[in-house]
């Protein structure tokens, strides 16, 4: 069978799943989230074991001590699938939630209620628990999900498939609604992205080659984000310790991600005072800083930033640092050199702070909190299965909620049209 | 300039555009709608020479009457356009709502705020009137928008252009909010479709070739619908006269209407005395019916429905007629053949009913109605830009709040993540 048709056919099983989990009630949803908590835990050693192949052959094909870090999966990293399994149970549902109900002046009653999306296609790179995590997130919500992971993680994600798929069938619910994409061909990814008939939309979570290329390529709706080009905006009104603690946290506290600050702008009222320790910090904590020509004068041997420095995510302990002169410079900054993702201002300003909150076009913007808060957990939408920067459907953090749409119910008596 | 010098830097100013339509006030919005009004209503006798100049090339190129039709600009389709300004300028801003607010337990304050998309691609087909209603649309929603007309509608559209710009200009708004694509090059709609740093989004309005087109081609997320083929099941349990005015409306009303129904289906407990007054009723009204077997049976002299015509959006006088055995066998014929577009179940059991509503994956969905509610204006959203089946950002007819999005704001004390 050819990749091509293999795809149609899992597409095909997909949607067909789909229809019958629109039918399906909360608690057989729960009960399968339970049972897959507890197969997992029953059969961790068999996991480890298949991850452990896994391991052999990204360590033979020479592949960064980082990557196989994040490809593997240990007692420690199950046990976090298991909790993850748990919260997802029990969290609310949220397929069937009537949003509004109103009555027309010819008395229809219209209404707008929570349905699922349908198929969700999810492309992935390396982390195999992020199987387990989306597969429980679209499940819960209702729909029925293909799971195409990295190449070097499928032996693992192959037997996580195995165990979910018997959960789902052991809670009466369609086996088909969590399948894993079962070969490492590049194919298979265009082969998915062109199931426009039995696929909803599609949500790529790696790097920015991956998702550049997922967007370029799909047919289907594509939520993404391409990269977090997060700022701090620390105002000529900011409270100095309040300022250099988010500052610090925003940068240091885990800099791989995409919520992490990139470039702190500062007032440059206050920069003369508030920089030079700021920046002494982040150099003990061996940040390394490129400045502008203000920031080179005021904190010497520091590396000069360069235009591409201010796009840039560095996911790393780098940080571009700018003077300016006031909110005008700071938004028009942001607004050329951003990622939509996530900005604040610190400050005890009432007017700037609102100002800010108001003009910028972010999917978070904060007032005097770390950047590290736009996260779905944090942001209290329970558990999150990616980060949107494209302004359709969903801007910013997708829970459960943001994984269904809305159709419209009408009640009537008869009514015609005139 | 080249066409795509051209489109880019259009797509450029549209984007300023929108960052100063961000910060406008209702008030502005309202008074450059009314603006466009009066202007409107004041050089009406401009706007229809100009259009007689499109439908005089449109005569010589040898256009279908039906095409002339929906060219023509007179007095009565101008009066139409200034009654559509003045019913968005009394709609209400939907950017700004809060649409909740929360706190978490670390004391942060937690919030969605409705914001426009930014800037609006609208690509459609011949009635010039349609520049002015997307125009409006956009303009109150808070985004910019670039419109894209059909070729034969240039003079027309320019005129209008010209008119809306220097509202927007007298009310204080930024001119480029409203642009025209000056050019009937189809190469300037490749190249708007690619513009994915400057639009957000793209609604195509039109022929299913068109959106096809467009959906290929777009690098931009695109909200469309490709055609309606819309079912209504009369179930065993119905009220025949109810049953038949329904019916009736949906096929008749205006029958080249998306919302139109195409494919009528009858319980065969009741087809034998329902079917051959409502066929004769049909028939009198000069609908061609294409029927099932059971149909053909019941009443002679029908042209059979072949597989095609299930799936067929005919928007005219012709209606696939199918008996089935029940809910399953009606639920499946739509699952199979619908656009997931409007469905309507004409019953007076519960049951039935609310299994209708709840298993059909449609965009509206209704009981005991015609499905010619399934429009913006009649469900009461105010009014509509166009009708999405997509099921991503907002399924069904689309107003002003579904031309927005939410971003988060928070609002701290100096948190930071542990």
């Amino acid at each position: 069978m050819s990749i091509a048709v293999m795809m149609e056919h899992m597409g095909k099983e997909a949607k067909d799943a789909a229809r019958k989990l629109r039918k399906c009630q909360r608690t057989q949803k729960d009960a399968a989230l339970d049972l897959m908590a507890s197969k997992l835990l029953e059969r961790r050693r068999r996991i480890i074991e298949e991850n452990a192949r896994d391991l052999s052959e990204a360590r033979k094909a020479g592949l960064s001590s980082a990557m196989i870090d994040r490809l593997t999966l240990d007692e420690s990293v199950i046990e976090g699938m298991v909790e993850g399994l748990k919260e997802v149970a029990a969290l609310p549902d949220p397929a069937g939630t009537v949003t509004g109900m109103w009555k027309r002046p010819n008395g229809l009653r219209v209404g707008r209620i929570r349905i699922p999306l349908g198929v969700i296609g999810f492309i992935y790179e390396s982390r195999p628990n992020v199987t387990v995590d989306a597969a429980s997130l679209c499940l819960k919500s209702g729909n029925a999900v293909i799971l195409k992971g990295g190449s070097e993680a499928l032996h693992s994600n192959l037997a996580l498939a195995e165990l979910l798929g018997e959960a789902l069938r052991d809670a009466g619910l369609p086996e088909k609604a969590i399948q894993v994409v079962p070969t490492t061909d590049r194919e298979a990814v265009n082969a998915l992205l062109g199931l426009e008939d039995h696929v909803d939309i599609i949500i790529p979570r790696g790097g920015e080659g991956l998702i550049r290329f997922v967007t370029r390529h799909s047919r289907i709706p594509v939520l993404k984000h391409y990269k977090g080009v997060c700022h701090v905006y620390v105002d000529k009104f900011a409270d100095w310790d309040m300022a250099e603690a988010i500052c610090f946290n925003a940068k240091v506290q885990r800099p791989g991600v995409c919520n992490a600050m990139e470039t702190l702008l500062v007032h440059e009222d206050i920069a003369g005072e508030f920089l030079p320790p700021m920046i002494g910090r982040f150099q003990e904590a061996s940040v390394e800083i490129r400045g502008c020509p203000v920031t080179l004068q005021l904190v010497p041997g520091i590396r000069p930033a360069v235009d591409a420095d201010w796009a840039e995510e560095f996911l790393d302990l780098i940080l571009a640092v700018k003077v300016v002169s006031g909110m005008d410079e700071a938004l028009d900054h942001i607004d050329r050199y951003g990622s939509n993702h996530t900005e604040s201002i610190v400050t005890n300003d009432y007017e700037n702070a609102q100002r800010f909150l108001e003009e910028v076009d972010s999917s978070a913007v904060l007032v005097n909190a770390s950047t590290r808060f736009n996260d779905g957990n944090q942001l209290g939408l329970g558990a999150e299965i990616g980060i949107n920067t494209s302004k359709l459907h969903a801007f910013g953090p997708m829970g459960l909620e943001e994984l269904t749409t809305t159709k419209f119910i009408v009640y009537g008596q008869g009514q015609i049209r005139n």
